[in-house]
């Protein structure tokens, strides 16, 4: 369930009410009476009895199988896999009905938070000693610790907690998030909007609710420009005493461990996960659902396609393991020359 | 001409004028009295019999043949190319002229805008059930929609026109654009600042004004701190329904078909022109002047330097057909590992 | 020693308090009493007698034998190699120490600095004919120059000098900057802030202050989003009439020269040195601790592992002479095509 320190769920909506917004249809014969309410949207492997999922990829067809979703938006081809029991809503876009479904349980979810009037909500809690510098906004129920430092222009949106000593940049924007003890948050960096999320269509694109936080760890240091996206459902973790330099791109749901190194202009999409003590050079992008190993180096402008073992340094793009890249390197080099001379 | 919702113009000049400015010298038994007052700049194919134009670029004689332009900056090489009546300005350097001269029609293009001394301009027009954080500043003539969400922070300059269900994010600036209804757009995205235009040199760069605006369609959603460069003369455009994700870059005069989706930290060159349903991959990068055929897929890190036809997918640096850029991918894997099996 | 405009020195400090901050021991029969005052910390080829300094990489060796620092962190295997007299601070750890003994002499150094509570500070000096947006901070002992435009939410902290006629578009931030005269910065700008400088370590990386400036030239455009980080201890430099596009990094000490060409989203690491009349295509990136000469031209989306010489154009990446970059790309397209016919 999202976190109602951010998130309000306007359900529960009964089956009908789900048909009818998500343009679904009910399947014959599964389900029953006393499961026609629905509380809330989850993942098939986390959704309970009361709550509703989707499968719209068929390498999810094992957790269909075993997952306690009350109710679920399916394609037809698919619905002989699902547990007895399920209420099945047949669909040719089961993302897109379940985003759908998702902006009806979480409306406010996707639209900007709206502030309130006076530059510090009456319900924040702020610490002693702290330095809240004049043209900042500080939301409802917002909570900073003790001796921090808040820039001119900060916007932290209703419910952000913000650990001692820590500091936050000029005109930089939290929402959504959890942020630790000593950590700097330099200027222009934008923490919690929602990933780009969507349900793809020919014409036209649905926007997923995404209905996760940020968590950033102790110690941790942002350079101006990065932006830091929520998660979709789980949260964005930036672990203990990671350093991330200015203009970094990090997409939702993406985990970033202990102590991690990220140069500037890195990109990093959705749902990769990165260890403890990481190098990550200048300009690298990451693909999604990756796993680096901790302790992983990856040099300067790679596109990291695969995951990355313990300990191992990757380079080039695709990327590859260092020693292969400079074979590559140096192999098409000696080509080319072989080339020039013939000419 | 330049939008005069946007833009002021200073003129006219007259051909003495211009010559003083620009330090072009006026070409002997070219052209008659009656013309010598110039209204406006324009490119070679659209000015009229009171407009100034260049030729830079041998590229462009065909256009110079067969344009209606008053009078044009010109090298003395191509001078025997103008048609008769056109008032030739002879120079090594037709571009700075013209430079030079935009600058006197439009001095107030390469400034920044002010705003008025209030938040909200006397002049601006909001429509019902907007939320207009404080922080934020509007400017003269500004039109707002109903129901419009603009953030704290957000600065609209004058004469930006927003259209209804609109959301802009704390800290956004807009400029010189026009905007859809249910448009997203995120937090500090910079849009309508001018494009980098330069006639260069040696010994200095001279700027040259940037007279087109930016326009963006309906149900546009646009991520945390992408910048949107106005239009040189023509637009930059983004079409309905196309997503782009934080941190990109889109240059003057680009034109962004529908339902397209741009992942984060894409750069896009200076007048190339995409189409409907493009997929641009993170990080990619597209030259200047290319043609992005509708449907095409852009791999992520992708460096484009040619036109995509229709449907297809390209990758690699420089990019090629997927095919081939995966092909390449192996034969240089292939290459690498030879080699280190004779070593 | 760091500039007392920006920087306020929180020595002397005596050996026996350096000892102690740092965990570092003081070695056995080196120096003498009258050097056991430090006054500042500084560069082994920089530091006077009553300065603190360090040896942390085995290349410097030949400065820490010529060097007149009066102490020095050091490891205990280059301990022969001090001149006699030096105070020798004995460690595992040396840039770790000297991180730590920085922090005792900068403590405010790495603190986001703090505005005074009106938008312009009483010690502030504003030319004639400037226009301060309404929203804009003006922090104590600025000083701007005549006809300049200071846009809405520009944030110019404590002793950052601005030319005439210079513009600073909105929500731009500068500290520790001079800056010359005619010069554009656009939106979003962030200049100033500390480069990424760390002691790393597995278990946390230790902040290194960053002691120097950003000195920016007369004519420069500076584009929206693009951040510039400060000096370690030297500057980072700008040089007069060099134009840079939107959402590019120029990271510590980086020093630019005249009327060079920077695209967007290029990235130049801590360090590299680029000439005159340079030009660097879109994303490209440089990495750290090269030279680059007057006129070279890099490609777009280039990675710049090495020095380039004057007036030669480089491409690819790892980047090569641009012939040889077309020729690598022309073998490896014909390899593939080969690999294709033989399927």
């Amino acid at each position: 369930m999202a976190d109602p320190r951010f998130f309000n769920n306007a359900g529960p909506f009964s089956i009908e009410q789900v048909v009818k917004l998500s343009g679904a249809k009910l399947a014959d014969g599964k389900g029953h009476a006393g499961k026609n309410i629905l509380h809330d949207v989850a993942p098939l492997n986390k959704a309970t009895g009361s709550e509703l999922s989707f499968l719209d990829n068929s390498k999810y067809i094992e957790a269909l199988k075993t997952s306690k979703a009350g109710a679920c938006f399916i394609e037809q081809k698919h619905v002989k896999h699902a547990p007895g029991g399920m209420l099945l809503l047949v669909t040719h876009q089961p993302y897109s009905c379940f985003a759908r479904a998702a902006q009806a349980f979480y409306p406010s979810a996707s639209h900007s938070p709206t502030l309130a009037k006076s530059p510090v909500a009456a319900s924040a809690k702020i610490g002693k000693d702290c330095i809240i510098e004049s043209g900042s906004f500080i939301g409802e129920k917002v909570e900073i610790g003790d001796n921090c430092h808040i820039g001119t222009g900060v916007v932290l949106y209703a419910g952000v907690v913000i650990g001692a000593n820590t500091s936050i940049g000029a005109h930089s924007t939290l929402s959504h998030a959890i942020v630790g003890d000593n950590v700097i948050i330099h200027r222009s960096v934008h923490i919690g909007q929602d990933g780009f999320g969507f349900a793809l269509g020919a014409n036209g694109h649905i926007k997923v609710p995404q209905l996760g936080r940020v968590m950033i760890g102790n110690d941790v240091e942002i350079g101006s420009g990065t932006c830091i996206d929520r998660g979709s459902g789980p949260d964005t973790v930036i672990g203990e005493g990671t350093k991330i330099d200015n203009l970094v791109q990090i997409g939702h749901n993406v985990h970033i461990g202990k102590y991690s190194i990220i140069v500037s202009q890195v990109g990093i999409s959705g749902s990769t996960s990165i260890g403890d003590g990481v190098m990550i050079g200048g300009q690298a992008g990451l693909a999604g659902h990756l796993k680096i190993g901790n302790g992983a180096r990856i040099a300067a402008k790679s596109g990291v396609m695969t995951d990355i073992p313990e300990g191992v340094s990757y380079g080039g793009s695709p990327a590859v393991p260092v020693r292969d890249w400079h074979r590559q390197t140096v192999s098409v080099a000696q080509l080319a020359k072989k080339k020039g001379a013939e000419q």
